[in-house]
């Protein structure tokens, strides 16, 4: 019964992005909501001052959507800030990072297609 | 001049949601956001009533994030409300529509990978 019960929560459509929230001290945080055979959705929270460092995926589009906070996104040579409601679109091979430059935590969901290395 | 303005104006990586809100009388609204090769990001709005009936995509992933109102969606045997800041996640194959039940529009992100028939 016990593992009948674990099963249905785990197979269950519907997270909320909240659930999901967390940090790290060291460098920020990131979970995985979904996953299927063509796109991941996560979360990756930022405490003020963390960085992801802008990257690239030659082969994998990427967008953010930002729920809490704001951050400083580079998307090849557009750097803005962006708030709540802002969707941050990195299509594959175009470089791009967020850094938290406020002062609350950044909370962005992110859908990386196809799934890989994050 | 205006043509270079109208083309960096087009190439933004940064989009509001709001900025892609709006209505139909006929059916619910949809809009599109950003497309690559690998996803396509989109915003569908329903008014009160509006519906997106049952379907499914055998070969796409597709989430929903919940972003205004609230609505009553189905994947699989799953059917549930859900609001601001849920992600609803049917995988490649499971039936998924939703209903707004509400009385506000209902505002839903939506990505698509691949990109393709809605």
């Amino acid at each position: 019964m016990r593992v009948d019960q674990e099963r249905v929560a785990r197979m269950t459509a519907f997270k909320h992005y909240r659930a999901h929230v967390g940090s790290r001290a060291d460098k920020f945080y990131k979970d995985t909501l979904f996953q299927g055979e063509h796109v991941m959705v996560g979360l990756n929270c930022l405490e003020p001052g963390q960085v992801q460092p802008v990257h690239d995926h030659a082969e994998q589009d990427k967008c953010y959507v930002v729920m809490e906070g704001s951050g400083r996104f580079t998307v090849g040579d557009e750097i803005r800030e962006a708030g709540p409601g802002e969707v941050v679109w990195a299509q594959a091979g175009v470089p791009h990072g967020v850094e938290n430059v406020g002062s609350e935590r950044l909370v962005v969901l992110v859908c990386i297609a196809p799934p890989g290395k994050g």
